[in-house]
């Protein structure tokens, strides 16, 4: 079966066709500016192959409908068509927040209350999701149109992990809990992870860390998500690019009392003008490294800082998971920046968890294992791969 | 030399004094409803003797002048006087927020405008723990009052633990960072804990769990605190009585877009609502316990709530330290909760970390180990006593 991800997002829409019969990636692409006077779309027909063909359009696309007919269009038709449309026997569709969805779900009519349900807990995000979701119903239609939520792996989270202390009524009626996100990234190296070391993911527990722009943890002890950093939004947590991550709840108070700041500004504030950038003007960590370089003390701040949330975050799930097997980073810092991950680890012998430098300092784009010999947890580098974890969910429903 | 200590509140006066020479406590007090229409001062002469003495007024006590000048009276004439007003040869001050003050000062003209700056910190509580110290210099001409800060033992963390990812013109102008509190009790029982082990402070690693109804840790390593969990504020960290401790800092926004609620009335909520409060119904962690013995699940939902948020703690700080030797309870819930103390320790085996139930369970007022023989790292039950360590701080400062 020939699968199709695509991840709407505001202005864009990602996509991915995949055969399922060997996980191939037949074709690949990227509409943006969707709504613009003029938008673009970057299509490439078996990426990473000899047979590569690139094509690049330049036009108006006023919706979402439009651009992901266009997709469709050089998916199916013309010279560098990779398929037939009727071979594309579902569509699964990325949604960052699940709200109460614990797994993937082909979209039936009766679900629509539930899920436009769950926009206000990802405003920026679930709207464009679901949105893609209901055009591309419309372009396939008796095709299965498969959710798969950012949230979902994190749903098996105890209620003593999941809950804030704020008053219950919050919980019961506004939803407000610990939710998550990049689950399918989590789920994904986890099971990579436990395949590697040759064991059952029911059998082993692992600390995941995605870091990329967007960065979280999460303790997955016998392959079930117990606690993950991201809470009702993806804004808490680890140092992001420019999202701050963790905070004194009283710091809004504090800005809205000396600067006359209100909460929407604040709220602003923390999720762009936050993070690596807040600390030294810098949000993405190849500019903080070379800032570094050049002797930028505060670059060197917002890696200490970035570093050492993490590595607390570690130790905490360490904590909360009793014995540990593996760490696994992934995603793009996690998969490219050994100073981050060496930084991370640093200090952590007494946790059984020591880099081997070589290892780490090793440019790839494979799976390895980056800790010494005698490190009693394994420590990975796994690159995650949405698109394939989000095909396997969609293949594995309508199956 | 005999030494007073005060901890003034907005409309009430804490007050202790002790005989240096053998740290014995002469006489104790409260002042209370300062400013309404009837005041209250409890006093107790040679307090826990055999020669205590009681004495209660009901009057209105218009300002703390006042009610110090009360406090004076009875402490230094009349059948129960314990001293000669011209023995207290110096006055020790609880400050809640020190802001850049890294240890306790003898007031000098010149550093009030220094010292008006800090009360944005803690607007609750520095304008009255100042106007204390400025009452009792009128009171006491030419005896040092001496300022002991609760944030000075945590001015020793290094930057990456004190800076939040936040714009860094925060820090720079508004003075945004982690500041911590409780700093007055962590360096005492971190103290005593070196004592009883019979080791330098500068030698061992501890982390101090101060739980009252407000709580805090710290990892504090040779003697030094590396991180504490309060923040800018005390709001931040664990779940307390009432105070919601770590929170995504999305969840104003949040709140504000669902519920229409402005960020001081979130602030609101977020210290008088929260914590075990917000979670069951119950501030006090005692009535948390019957209402759990009563089958209550909210109440068992704050109890795990509590006390894993704690272990995470544990976990995060033991990856601070790198190792630990110890680990002391100490406040109300540390010293006198069995059920908690155990509940937080429990699955930190892999940390070296085992209570023993039975020593655990004994109630004492006395400084103990509740950790088994083979625990790698020592648990504590070490009384806390800010009194105490106020007065040895002012004694060292005037001597």
């Amino acid at each position: 079966m020939k699968i199709l991800v695509i991840n709407s997002g505001s202005s864009s829409i990602k996509y991915q066709l995949l055969d399922m019969a060997d996980e191939s990636i037949l074709g690949t692409g990227l509409v943006e500016r969707i709504g613009e006077a003029q938008g673009t779309l970057t299509h490439k027909a078996h990426p990473g192959t000899d047979a590569e063909a690139v094509v690049k359009l330049e036009q108006p696309i006023p919706d979402h409908g439009v651009g992901l007919q266009l997709a469709i269009d050089l998916l199916s038709t013309g010279d560098n068509a990779v398929c037939n449309r009727e071979e594309i026997g579902a569509v699964g569709h990325r949604v960052v927040a699940g709200g109460p969805f614990n797994a993937p779900v082909i979209i039936e009519e009766s679900m629509w209350p539930d899920l436009t349900e769950t926009e206000r807990l990802a405003p920026l995000h679930n709207p464009a999701n679901l949105g893609g979701a209901k055009e591309a119903a419309k372009l396939f239609p008796g095709v299965p149109q498969v959710l798969v939520f950012d949230t979902a792996f994190h749903q098996t989270m105890p209620p003593h992990a999941y809950m804030y202390a704020i008053p219950y009524e919050y919980y019961e009626k506004d939803r407000i809990r610990r939710y998550g996100a990049h689950g399918t990234s989590h789920k994904y190296v986890a099971g990579e992870c436990a395949r590697l070391m040759g064991k059952a993911v029911e059998d082993i527990n692992l600390i995941t860390i995605h870091m990329g722009n967007g960065a979280s943890m999460a303790a997955v002890k016998n392959g079930r998500c117990v606690d993950t950093s991201m809470g009702l939004t993806p804004l808490e947590g680890l140092v992001m690019g420019t999202r701050c991550g963790d905070l004194d709840p009283a710091v809004h108070n504090y800005l809205a009392v000396n600067r006359g700041l209100d909460v929407a500004t604040i709220d602003n504030i923390l999720h762009k003008e936050s993070g690596l950038k807040g600390l030294c003007g810098y949000g993405d960590m190849r500019d903080v490294h070379a800032a570094v370089d050049r002797g930028d003390e505060r670059a060197k701040l917002a890696l200490e800082v970035q570093t050492y949330r993490t590595r607390k975050y570690i130790g905490a799930y360490t904590a909360a998971l009793g014995h540990v097997d593996g760490v696994v980073f992934t995603a793009g810092i996690g998969e490219n920046d050994d100073i981050v991950r060496a930084k991370t680890i640093e200090g952590l012998e007494s946790f059984g968890m020591k880099i081997d430098v070589e290892a780490n300092a090793i440019r790839s784009k494979e799976a390895r294992k980056i800790s010494t010999a005698d490190s009693t947890v394994a420590i990975w580098v796994i690159p995650t791969n949405e698109e394939l974890a989000i095909a396997r969910e969609a293949l594995a429903l309508v199956k």
